[in-house]
């Protein structure tokens, strides 16, 4: 193997360049050839490859989004999306390739992989709803973003004496929303993996004010429902006056945190070593605090699971 | 005058508690005893008035949110309200209030102050629409949250080539849009000062992607329209696809910057000193980078000047 | 058992205080007493004792520092001093004791356990030394302080084409100059576990030159030396006229982030629980990503082992 | 006037981004193009100077350092090294200059304007001490940064009960140490304008610890003595254990405030204006809140206030 692309996809994550760099470097340190592919799938159909040097990955570690940009590509999807990528890859010599991204990123590299164009797959994504890694890059800035914010509406919460609802990413994991709602000290936690009860979630209201609480933190996962919606929910039921704070697209973005930046610096460079040997189809992760590589199709088959038990003692720390 | 109060009011603001800190000791320094009066005017009519300490506003400065927490109150708008407030400021022995707040809770000082009861009126609010002042306590921290919002965004907006609209606040007063716009590099700030012409937002909008602009950052503030409206009225003209960012209430907390803190220390410590030569009616300000001191019926009956020369450099400097 | 103490001991750390707010919210969840120790050992011995409500540890879990407060007590390593200690738990009716801590406080809780005072162990400490635990409260917010220091620097840097020197904490265990050099892309990294080879640094300082790289970074630990010291050193090699930050302390302070605010929750929970099982003499740490007790004397037998597979990654990294 | 030039010189601070990207694009908007000189008056010497284009300036507003890099030049003392510049610039054509710095930046600036090449300055020094200027480009940002070090600090201060000795910048002037120890709550200042009295001072931290004080701040500017000095002096007289913390290069660094990109625009575009109209010689600066420019010679000929107010307030309210 004598040259390697690197591309992002889907939605950008904080640690996106470090892995990119580590792939870029780590290549170079092997005698490898490294390319990047700018806009994703898209960019690679369009045959946007261009050499990156030790150089043009110098200054990016610290820098949010992604330098190689990201972009949506339906066109990747059907088999003759997938072959002009290929045919861009060899015109360009590569013979292998780097995906960071998510779901969506990993299902084109899966595709490539079976097309017989050895990609491996490092999970890019602040959801961390990759299956088969504990963590995936950018989840820890995503989650110190977050908390940032509580502690922020915390001060006006208190002050004013009020009931914030505060709306946070997540459509099918909870993880952002249970972390953060953990390290936030928020009262109430919604997330899609646990039905809400809304007569407890005012009987736990109830408890707080008569201990002497004056204020109150809801924090709601987009895929449970709205912030709109929860506040509307609340109102009807018992009128109280609930003030919603949607964090939206902020989450996505920022300096990353040490630990994605070295999550992303292990990733990048296992991903580098695993195509070396030959190897596509593999997803990296973290399992059990150890980088591992396992077989991509884990990552569609099984599904992520999120650590309930801090749900649990997010109940009992919040009483 | 032996013994003085202080309350916040309206809309908590980053800097407060450092106001109330710089009223509590520079009274003590006077020789005056100072209390606290807590939920602002709600809290004066309820008897919520407790003696400070130097003890007790320590530790404080670099908090957000106010220590003396805030309400609102309609019934201080009656003179029966207060009249209430006076008979328990003069049953805790105070001689004068000052009155750290935004506009409406100034016009309750004000009312005091025709009662015989003298108020000083420190402006706090992160609007910065109190008019006789230059900037009002909270502006530069909000200031700055929003730019910190903006920085993240332009991360994921660069990698993605999209076009965001970032709504923050400012009902009447498009100081945080403008000064937030101009420092966040934003392409287009729409304000409550200035009509905004869509045809020429999107014809900016043209002329950045013509010259290889990959994102574009639009600021409105709340009193304009929506973010979402916007994304409405943009989609209907031109069928772009914009994403919407509502801060708000992180606006409002955080650790105040080094700004805020000097310049409320400075007003709280003016405020006591107007109060000590028992004058009342009195705003305190910043002009022309001089703290003064002014009739409050100035903050009512001139009007706030959007600085707006940086509306003509934001166009100017983002072509 | 049905009142427990928690103290903090030994240097401080970020999270401490949401260790110590878990301690206090599970032991009531769980129906017991809880009492806060103020001074550490020190307050220990001079019954520096006060019972804690679930209010009493609101609103700090986003607090630096520890509202125990911490202190040395040198009286505490004589047996006569422990069995004060113990004479007045028993006089305040406690049955158990969370020790929040370093390597120092782990001893004081062995010494207690083997009095037959059942002791627990939370590690607490930025330098992540604490042997049978992958990761100690504090570490995460500090290297994140560190990254930020290096951030600023790497632009003073690169602006003037300076070599800088960072020296930060790390006396025998180089983790957090190790984690925040790979995260900050510095160009060496100097750590106790590591010998260092000064020719080996400056060829990889004149390659980085000959690539055109204009700044270089290097990370000291201050158990290998000091930063001075390296300067001089590299000064009297080749001349280089090298710039020396001193983090100092700012490293120990700061609010704690997501990730030290869930395991400080996660593991005073769980050091209630392993008390409530009437065991002492037991430390509780993370292990391959699942939170452990274990027997505390493992603590001192084994060595902390920093993974230096950091290093060479590293060394790969930033070629 | 058809070309102008930019250069930034001597130390770097956060937001000449920010001036250089808004001499650009105002010397664009009206016309000019604009080069960027590369690495101060040595570039200039050199003739490392490129056209700048929109485009080229893009997305660094929010950046520390300097994209045109600085760097120390003493051939540019003489006259022949002056010539040179000029040469250089006729050259490519450039027929004003824009030059972001300090002091000794200005003073190249006055001799290329009395050499009959017209310069113009903007100030940009995190000391904040040019004379004719309230504020300068960096001193809010490393303000800021301060204050978040003192607030770190403090953490640690408080939990020990020590006192911390804080070193900052300021060789000559006090602002940054005035500004940061009033904002910070520092219970002594020392700075280059006032005489110190240790024995003022340790009636202050006796007081203190009188009245409950648990911990203390000094913030002394690097002007009156370093902070290790200090310590031994406090030592030598009370036998205190005091710590020391030495900023350091970290308050050069960091994205630039809200403020200081304003101001970067503001003095930018200012600069643009008054080198179109044909002045040399002349400086930007804020007065009384106005944007002005002024005779150059002022800057040298007078000296910068150091507003002693703070000092007395600070004073009075850190009892």
């Amino acid at each position: 193997m004598k040259k390697i692309g690197v591309l992002t996809s889907g939605g950008d994550a904080p640690g996106m360049n470090a892995a990119v760099r580590a792939v870029v470097r780590k290549g170079i340190f092997h005698g490898l050839e490294v390319a990047g592919i700018f806009n994703g799938y898209q960019g690679l159909i369009d045959g946007r490859i261009e050499s990156l040097d030790l150089g043009d990955v110098g200054d990016i570690i610290q820098r949010g989004g992604t330098k190689l940009h990201s972009a949506r590509c339906p066109e990747f999807i059907t088999p003759e999306g997938q072959q002009k990528g290929i045919e861009q890859m060899k015109k360009h010599g590569l013979e292998g390739l780097v995906v960071i991204g998510g779901d969506g990123s990993y299902r084109g590299a899966m595709a490539l992989s079976k097309h017989g164009f050895p990609c491996v797959g490092v999970p890019g994504t602040i959801d961390n709803d990759i299956p088969g890694t504990d963590f995936t890059i950018g989840f820890d800035t995503a989650l110190n973003t977050i908390i940032e914010a509580i502690d922020k509406i915390r001060d006006t919460a208190t002050s004013h004496e009020r009931t914030f609802i505060i709306e946070v990413m997540g459509r099918d994991a909870g993880d952002l929303a249970l972390w953060a709602g953990l390290a936030g000290g928020a009262e109430t936690i919604l997330i899609p993996e646990e039905k809400y009860n809304i007569k407890d979630m005012l009987v736990r209201l109830d408890k707080g004010k008569a201990r002497g609480k004056k204020h109150s933190i809801i924090i709601v996962a987009e895929g449970v429902m709205s912030g709109g919606e929860l506040a509307k929910l609340i109102g009807a039921e018992t009128g109280i006056d609930t003030r919603v704070s949607v964090l939206g697209h902020i989450q996505r973005g920022g300096t990353p945190t040490g630990r994605d930046r070295v999550l992303a610096s292990l990733f990048g460079a296992r991903a580098v070593e695993v195509l070396k040997e030959g190897a596509g189809g593999r997803a990296i992760g973290m399992k059990n605090n150890q980088v591992v590589d396992y077989d991509m199709t884990e990552a569609f088959n099984s599904s992520h699971k999120t650590d309930l038990s801090l749900f649990t003692l997010s109940k009992e720390l919040s009483i």
